[in-house]
């Protein structure tokens, strides 16, 4: 492939994740070129910049320098949630192809809005639930595709972080902050639409989270249109680590996705035998997924085929984690069309 | 131990599990002594006693011979579920010390007589929740109580049968006939008392089950009077066979315990490395855990202790099938003091 | 089946092993009636009749009663190994149908006087090698039977126990004494005889072993006739356990056995993830297999079939042994036709 | 890190593993620069420096070129075997810090003279022998360094390819060529050196490897200076794939590697449950190792200290090589001394 063929990416935020997609367009995926950097702190944008080999004259502190090059195109949204419609109808209407981490946001009219201007526009919007992109739960899911284990009748997601966030730290509730990647999970997996939700939630790890109104530990089950169940177990804080497991059981077998490791040594002595710890780290786990993730971005872009997380399937996991919100509240399984009537976008 | 120590033990039904039992009695407790032997079935009762050298006056139709003979310590009741609280009744009022395969009774009103009857004549009752002594979850069980894995937080049981039972078998309904164990482990392996149950559940195996007002498919979520939470997911047919697995996870750690195999030869080839299936026949998979209920029923009698699963645990998992039952009829979630005020035996 | 077809069965030694299977004898083999007992020790011998019901006047110091009984059908033969083959021979010419335990002697002579016996005498003589009849090793030696590796390539024996016997126990040096159930398994599994033999061996577990002339760590290449190579790796103690392993190797896959563990639960804590370590005690490890052989033996005479275990399975590897010694004493590797003739029985 | 303290390297060999090695100075190593390349087919160096931005100016067909540029602090050597050692000698007198492929050569008259060249440069010389840098065998080497299996006894290997060579390969033995990881390994792991080799081998798999003098199949045996045995075996065909395990056994425990799987997803059916196979193909397996080793190459440049790998370190497989195919010859064990006195560079 000849060079001018190359995606001309830029990123928006360079924060943790930012900085992490950056160097994944720098120096993985050889179809895209990153071109361009902003952040409301330059410096940060600046430090990324000249690590990463981008001139310091496309090193911005307002996005919109970038919604206006006419050189690029596309960005890769990574500033802060609250920011995410916004810069999505701005790109949009400028013309560029859109990257967004997940959430699009947390209210459904912006989300809603966001997704209208993309319709409009008639540009291309990735949502970041880059665990579709993992080996082992893309493994699953197409074992599950390919009829592997027939008929989905029970779907379990295990997802437990390994410590909670500082108390500080904005949340929009664990709901909406971290469950949300396994409600995008459950409907991946299952290939069905989640009907009704109940649950069960408390602030076991840390009494704190209940003081501002969240919880550290739920069990979520899920009934689907296909009649399927399925059971989410949340904690904030595993001690062993980060534990993301799922399984998909149905009526010709069972498929299930253990933890990464570090290494496959294991030793055995008096104390009996010992397995290494799962990855700790949400970056070392799912590196090869945040890089597979934009590399299909960066494809579709290319190639004009459908992104493979639309902004519809951004938007449904919004809804799963209000349904979950109220189902706690009520005491009672709530339906998503109980929240809001589903658009199609 | 001189022989006259040993406990003189009758069985009461012979069908496939009082056959079991009797094998057990006659071969594998040396501190126990099988007797006599009655079955309505009288065939049945005497094809047991030539095998297991039961001399052939000590088998009867009527179970009442049984009760009557001086020379009989104990007995273990194996008949039909139904007629399991009037022989508990008799047998204490003989003064027998008594050994009943659970469940007690579908009914809490002739439970409770059956109860009542054990606490006035002083006599020991144990129920026959044999997976209580199975060494994997007898270590997870063990690990919890030393407090291995902290505060208990997330328990997960799956418990899914290899096939359904046959459709003219009389059953309870799933919850009261099969997820009645789960139920008992779920309170065995937190240590906590479940104060809230809400069930999702369908006919997804066999919608005959449907028809007669049964499920196949269940998610159960628990509520602990301790605050954790349990999900439960039974199937009535899991084609790789009987999966019976759980997880208790805390402030401290993890314990689970994965299915029994019948070897652990592994075979690789192009087509990936093959594990072997889980034992499939419950008998065999829960083969030691029958033995030693047994042994301990033997045990608790011949030191006078406390029967290891009293009659209390064998009521208590009928109430929360029943609160289950309720929860999937109305949709929500429902208390354990709703169905019915726990009773402490 | 009508008791009178039970096969009556004496047991010759009464020790570790003798009680073991005088005890399966009475008590897991229906087709089998244990009637008499015999040892040196008469004490051990009458403590062992009370509690497996022996009638009293069937214990004997003196095995010769025992083969002077015309009402016993069979003999296992569990004294200690330099009585065994003038056992066989007397037994033999008494017309009793033979199990000894291995190994049938450690001199050759005597090892092919006591086959010839058996072979005038035209009884079945079947050798204690049980592990052939461990579910584990059974699986592999089936798989391989039914070409599942296709031809055989390569086999790994790793055979390592959890504590070197007694300084004062009387061995006749590892080889003989522990490698021999390896070498009878490497027979078995690669389907193939042993053409030639190289050891390494030191004394690294306990500088004594080497004072005796004897060996507590090794490592030995097997080359067998159909062209395969076998490496099989001995400690005398493992600190976590009992470690028996095996894999066979071949064109078109590969399969191997793990250890046996207590239970399959796992622990998980900041630490690591911790499995059990494997069963300790060999009868614990292997209850099933001497079970199984014992049952095999019983089923064999009552059948009138070749034994599992025949004579000549309990020849060879004793040459084998004695090929790994010359080895490791000249430092090259040992054809089995240099040790002795190999006769076929 | 500013810019101008970054390594300038050159690669010399653009085949398949130089490909590697240059891309992963490019993109993999912040603390590394491409800036040259060189390679007898130049057109294949030409496509490698467009890929990976190295100035068109910068591509050489004579490495000599390399050799002769002032602002070239390194030099990966990735050229054919028979001209690694006379680039190394050139290399060292220009001046350049060397990282080369293994093996050094497979004479021993060529590695001496070319570590005595480096000796006399007081250059660095870094082997690549990418296995130490595998972060299971790199974790297993670790837990031995730290005493955690206490005094080494035994060493197992099993190393065999998913396919043979090409008929056509110039190999140089299967010894020197592929087993020649396993007898780096097996100095690296058990942290002693190689006292006397015994070797059997066949050609199991392809017999036209006899016709070319060669064997596919092996397994070989290991005396070390410490006491320790070893057991390596090999096979130029597992089916299932790239087979990579380790076992270090001590006197307070055992330490193993497990395969590396492409995923770590489970499969259960009526046919069994199904785990990945390893990683076939070694770039893929390997390639973590491959990264770190040229990390530590450059940092130990940068640092001044001591290479991990060093050219005593490509030196001594080679022998032990040797000794190997000594052994195999003439059917008994080789000691190291017997090939070559070893020089301590």
């Amino acid at each position: 492939m000849s060079k001018q063929k190359r995606l001309r990416v830029a990123v928006i935020g360079t924060g943790r994740i930012g900085r992490l997609h950056a160097e994944h367009l720098a120096f993985r995926i050889p179809d895209a070129q990153l071109v361009a950097l902003a952040d409301v702190n330059i410096q940060s944008a600046r430090e990324v910049a000249e690590r990463l080999n981008v001139p310091a004259d496309r090193v911005y502190e307002d996005y919109r320098k970038i919604l206006n090059s006419a050189d690029i195109d596309a960005v890769v949204i990574c500033s802060s949630t609250d920011t995410h419609s916004t810069i999505i109808e701005e790109a949009a209407k400028a013309g560029k192809q859109i990257f967004c981490e997940k959430p699009i946001d947390n209210e459904l009219a912006k989300i809603d809005r966001a997704l209208a201007a993309v319709k409009k526009a008639g540009v291309k919007l990735q949502i970041g639930f880059n665990r579709r992109f993992d080996p082992n739960f893309r493994h699953v899911y197409e074992t599950v595709q390919k009829g592997g284990v027939g008929d989905v009748h029970i779907l379990r997601i295990t997802s437990r972080d390994p410590e909670p966030p500082p108390v500080d730290y904005v949340s929009s509730g664990m709901f909406l902050d971290m469950t949300i990647h396994d409600f995008d999970m459950a409907r991946y997996l299952s290939g069905s639409e989640v009907k009704r939700v109940f649950a069960v939630a408390g602030a076991l790890v840390d009494p704190r989270f209940a003081d501002v109104g969240d919880v550290d530990t739920a069990v979520i089950t899920l009934e689907f249109e296909n009649g399927a169940f399925g059971t989410i177990d949340n904690s904030r804080k595993a001690v062993y680590g980060y534990d993301q497991r799922v399984e998909v059981f149905g009526t010709k077998g069972v498929i299930s996705a253990e933890n990464n490791t570090p290494h496959r040594a294991v030793f055995g002595s008096v104390d009996g035998f010992s397995h290494p710890l799962p990855l700790n780290f949400f970056m070392d786990r799912y590196v090869e997924s945040y890089i597979e993730e934009l590399r299909q971005f960066v494809d579709c872009v290319l190639r004009d085929t459908e992104p493979p997380v639309t902004g519809h399937d951004g938007r449904v996991p919004v809804l799963i984690a209000m349904a979950a919100s109220r189902s706690l509240k009520e005491g009672r399984a709530v339906a998503l069309s109980e929240v809001a009537e589903p658009v199609l976008v």
